[in-house]
């Protein structure tokens, strides 16, 4: 954990000086650089890249870092976000009947494997408040029909607001985000229970079964007004045989969602995932 | 390999005393069972087993084994293979411009990983030709257009016949066979480059890297009248990453492509692969 | 889960007509046989057998099918269990101070993932009592030092004893347990946090570091008086990187030590393990 | 493969404006920065670094660029290495009886996947001239016995000046290479058939057989004068079953220990690799 650490997380068009530029701007200040990881996009001619520099020694006061890096990056074209790591995320946690994400979420957040505040459960189920009671996290339930979801999805938004969430987690919300709700939040990521761009939609596992793999998996993603097709994260796979079930499918798909969507989380809130189009770089 | 066995896939009605009526069979005429695996789909109401044994002091003779074992299958109203380990089986491996899955095939054949017969190589291209004579192989150069496809075919059902061909592996052969192809010549083995069903059909790899995927995958399936939709025998992946140009996919799929075409291609050969409805079990 | 079966595992001297046997065993007693696998190990010169059938409609009653089996298994040497899916076995956990495989078992028994009670959870340490009582389970305090380890030990096998306590499970219990204590209780398993048989012993994770793995593993195995070195039940691994801190390593490592252990304990408790010499059948 | 390019692999006693200082050094001298991953290993203190930059358009002439970058190493305390990648590597194989490894990387060789040549196969057998002589490349069979050891290792040595090798990679040769020799040439990569440090030494598939492990492995390692103890480069594990006899490992182990040696090959031959006390951090 050591002491804090500002990150930058950059995309730009490719020219040449641009880690020297980078670097420089952190060592003029005086900032000691902790971790640097590039990636060229040839075919997009794309430079993107993470440094991140502790802020002990850093000659820059946190407010200005921004505005005078800012002075760099425009005439790069580039577009960039600062963060620093003790600046606590604020997350939210949706979920609807299945509890398995859920609960592994919230151990790993008391184990401390990462940093972050979990205000706030949301369901359109009622079944899971007992879990966000033990943990002392407020829980709403806001039931979705056809005919309330705009509405619910107001509410659903004021509260985001309300409690200043920074990212929404789907722990196994079985409910389509609106493309709306998610042009006005965009920080959604999502758990899907199959190999994406395998079984895209509904019941993933038994359209697995009746296909006869040989193998399942779990999609982390960002999600887009897309549905099933935004930007993937992480995924995971587990052999399976002639002898599972569906029941076994889905035992066995619990236990790659809940790694999957806690490494997509993870990697989220230490600020190491870069999208550009459809994308991810994760500098892991 | 040891002295030959006989082994019978069945698959079967489920109802009660089908072990023992089968074990019975083996164990009356002097047979010694040194495998004996069974499977029960639940859903589908199917008993389906492997059972293998020593022909050595099996009191039958081999023609009679199968007329013996038919007048206990037909009440049962099972269906039944019968085969011999000491059967040397014949293939025919289909290639087009790549040669790694071709190479892998003949190198494992060497080595002695599969028992079989490989009199023949077939191709729509001539590239391949030199591996072929390296090995001491038939090569057929058979050109494929949307003109004199039909034809083509006809010439390669009669090669097929004239070698007395068991099995066709399409090691990478970029051609659609047609339904009727397929329907007169249903023992056809192919390797599909993506993990299916994702990305059925062409460029899979191209697509993977446009999708951002983070695992890739390959499956090798029998050939059904239906693209890249026959019953799946053998997947696996390998993990990616954004550094990953769509060259690297292209080359750890190579490596994928070619382990799991050869799995798949030693279960058959083993008669390790019972295929019911668009599933297969695997006698592993 | 269905009708309550009956699971016989069974070793044997290999000879002709074991299936037979065993199968007529059951047919003509009415058994409807829902799973039977075997495997003969050569070099040992054994047969080894699971087999399970539907107790419904089972002509023997419950208490009469062992010594009926008896007779058959003692003319052939054969050694055997027998099991009925609907006899709940009672579990003790043991733990120290690390929450992570115990909240794993604990979770999984509550979701249905696995039949048995859990009557008692026992620990050298305090920490725990916490989770024990939010689960509604007994909490033993045993700490043990040099000087009282066998007074505690015999304290532990009473309460075994007195709960009547079919399989003890060290979910991180970092105690070794004596000699004595395992041929009088020999039913526990035990999670290891190395890929067996390397680094075997005390701080596996900190020794993996310094020697520079790519893949850290957990193993799940029966308990011997032979350190780390009993019959492997279970294991599983995970991709590091020159990124990864041990602190990193310990973090991926509990998700493999709860994965491992949690899928040993299920297969336990589902019968598909037989034990022989140091090695384990694993009929899954 | 593009126009050439200067890779700096760099270790240094950690310190701020690391980054800078060496961007800066590229940048000032006309250089685009392709590639740029950097490593801190808090506990060694040390920074370690792989930077790569195109070198058309770059202003100093090929044989400058290493003392004009030491003019900044020197102060700095760094140890480096510069490689062009148009320098073609010149590669010797070593093998002994089995031929899986040897034709897997002739077979990569010949499809491009790494860069280099190979004018010479070393053997302690003449089982393997015949691949030797259908790829065109010298095979020089010189045995081993306790009595000739030293003085076939001086030919062995002289050969490899002869034929300008600079990495030596030991595809199944079984024999050990005396302290001497590894000292004298340094540059040898071993694929070990066993996942390290579990079964260092000989049969490692026997005893993993005889160990009852469920998973098995194969590692690439740089060669030191501790037999098996050498820096780890890549490892890999496939799942094996009770099913598998000793047989089936040393089959499964053989695609295992290709893939794995072909993989360390070309991360050395693309400077990927920083070796640092016996750990390598691997910038893939």
């Amino acid at each position: 954990m050591g002491s804090p650490t500002a990150t930058l997380l950059i995309s730009c068009p490719d020219q040449q000086g641009l880690v020297a530029k980078i670097a420089n701007f952190i060592y003029a200040n005086g900032g000691n650089i902790t971790h640097a990881d590039q990636h060229r996009d040839e075919a997009a001619g794309l430079f993107l890249t993470r440094i991140e520099w502790q802020l002990a020694g850093f000659n820059l006061p946190r407010d200005l870092i921004g505005p005078a890096f800012n002075a760099i990056a425009q005439p790069l074209g580039a577009s960039w976000q600062l963060r620093f790591s003790d600046a606590i995320p604020r997350l939210a946690i949706w979920v609807s009947r299945q509890n398995h994400c859920l609960l592994d979420l919230l151990w790993r957040h008391q184990a401390g494997e990462f940093l972050g505040e979990i205000p706030l459960i949301m369901s359109n189920h009622p079944d899971l408040a007992a879990i966000a009671e033990q943990f002392g996290i407020d829980y709403y339930h806001l039931p979705i029909t056809k005919a309330n979801k705009s509405e619910q999805e107001a509410k659903q938004l004021m509260l985001l607001q309300k409690h200043n969430i920074d990212l929404v987690v789907l722990a196994k919300y079985m409910q389509i985000l609106s493309a709306d709700f998610v042009q006005q939040f965009p920080h959604v990521i999502n758990i899907h229970h199959s190999f994406l761009p395998a079984f895209v939609g509904a019941n993933p596992y038994h359209r697995a079964y009746e296909r006869g793999v040989k193998i399942i998996g779990a999609t982390a993603h960002y999600v887009t007004t897309d549905l099933d097709a935004g930007p993937i994260i992480e995924q995971d796979v587990v052999r399976i045989s002639h002898r599972d079930e569906v029941s076994d499918l889905i035992r066995k798909g619990k236990d790659l969602e809940r790694m999957v969507l806690a490494r997509a989380v993870r990697l989220h809130l230490q600020n190491r995932i870069l999208v550009y189009g459809n994308r991810t770089v994760v500098f892991a």
